[in-house]
């Protein structure tokens, strides 16, 4: 972590306690781990991608398909709208892919009540993986215990699926970032996400390597929106990323080429 | 209407009722009501509009703001994500402007249970309308029986709130749209609703006039997307539109201009 890194963490870190009323310094991030090593064939590269179909227009076949290619390739898991779950748990029984759930999706503005029941709808139905969108209007409103409330909220909604926080990056100041990702952290979340994919912007590895440094070890990094080749996913994983969240993943596979798959 | 529009609901119709299996005709659409008289003054122009924020990062402060405004204005809603309907019903406590709110919003793919859930906490919040989006999907994959379904779970979770149904216009063909009305007529919906704002394209008159007719007199018609003008809402008026959702309400009644409001 670069000097100036560390004192906007260590100051942001600061002025969260204090607003928060905490009393305490947040438990300091840790140095972050050392980043994946890329991975060294399509197969590998596959348990990285949430292979995701979240278009308002998807059909009940479109997501049949999709959950086939999941199989096929063992992608990490689909990522679908809450009123696909169940139909996709059915689909990939018996297969190394898991199903995500994407709730209060894509605005964060839905109310928590609805947002907690929607996460827990999802887990029954199947979902081992819940993506929340972090409610942006709350932390750009300076409210930072809103924030934490919602967030703790689907934590616990979600009991054993790991809930990712998405931050929907375009919409924020670095500093803003940096906030949103102890707040996931002191919530509970087993990762931060860059986007949603549908509120402009998209994953840089710049992005990747800050929120990396904000949570430390503690925490995985999804990164999602614009990831069209492989080139762009194995940048983001030098990057820090940890999986990935992407609609290309054939392409990223090498599986709609004529060569592949087999070799990138 | 003409004797084209006649044919075409006349054939969608009967293959609904095949579809659902109802073995009797579908209601057959009455004749639609005549256009609105267009509004005379601002202040009766104002009483067509949803004074609309939806965006992802409205803070707490924009919401205030938008109900001081229609308080004001006395437009005929404020509409608003799920999350900020409380705040807007005690805001707007002894005005004359009611809450709108958006649910499922907006991609329409969320689960059915869930957007019950959301429906019935918005109305326990002070919304007396509710803004729900077709599932879009459903209806491409031609299952009506399903998005039927869907519907009638909304409208009785909504209770005595009134629902608007939005199509997404910029996603169905002419036929689907038509069935899309007839679909939201049976499921006891008060409003068809041309878009959401986030899924490209916008109100178009040809839109307004074709669901003004497969809708009949039995249901209002709002229109929504890219209307910015008063200019934009008197068309949408002239065509059969008896609501408008706009986010420019302030410049349609010309009460951002230095010679408003009271003039056009």
């Amino acid at each position: 972590m670069t000097p100036s890194a560390r004192d906007r963490l260590a100051r942001i870190a600061t002025q969260l306690a204090d607003r928060l009323g905490l009393g305490v310094p947040l438990p300091s991030a840790d140095e972050p781990l050392p980043p994946s090593r890329l991975p060294e064939s399509p197969a590998l590269l596959a348990r990285f991608i949430d292979h995701t179909l979240l278009k308002a227009d998807a059909t009940p076949a479109d997501v049949q398909r999709l959950c086939d290619e999941a199989r096929r390739f063992e992608f990490h898991s689909v990522c679908v709208n809450s009123s696909h779950v169940a139909r996709c748990a059915w689909r990939l029984e018996g297969s190394r892919t898991t199903v995500c759930a994407v709730v209060g999706f894509p605005l964060g503005a839905m109310s928590v009540e609805a947002t907690a029941f929607e996460t827990r709808s999802a887990v029954r139905d199947g979902a081992t993986e819940i993506d929340t969108v972090l409610p942006v209007g709350m932390l750009r409103g300076d409210d930072p215990q809103a924030v934490l409330d919602d967030l703790r909220a689907i934590v616990q909604a979600a009991g054993t699926a790991a809930v990712k926080v998405i931050l929907e990056t375009a919409m924020l100041s670095d500093d803003q970032k940096v906030a949103a990702c102890l707040l996931a952290r002191m919530a509970g979340a087993r990762f931060v996400k860059t986007s949603t994919g549908f509120g402009g912007g998209g994953a840089t590895t710049e992005d990747i390597e800050l929120m990396r440094h904000a949570v430390g070890g503690a925490l995985q990094v999804k990164a999602s929106g614009g990831i069209r080749s492989r080139d762009d996913a194995l940048r983001m994983i030098a990057a820090g990323a940890t999986r990935l969240g992407t609609s290309a993943s054939l392409t990223i596979v090498g599986a709609d080429t004529p060569e592949a798959p087999g070799t990138y």
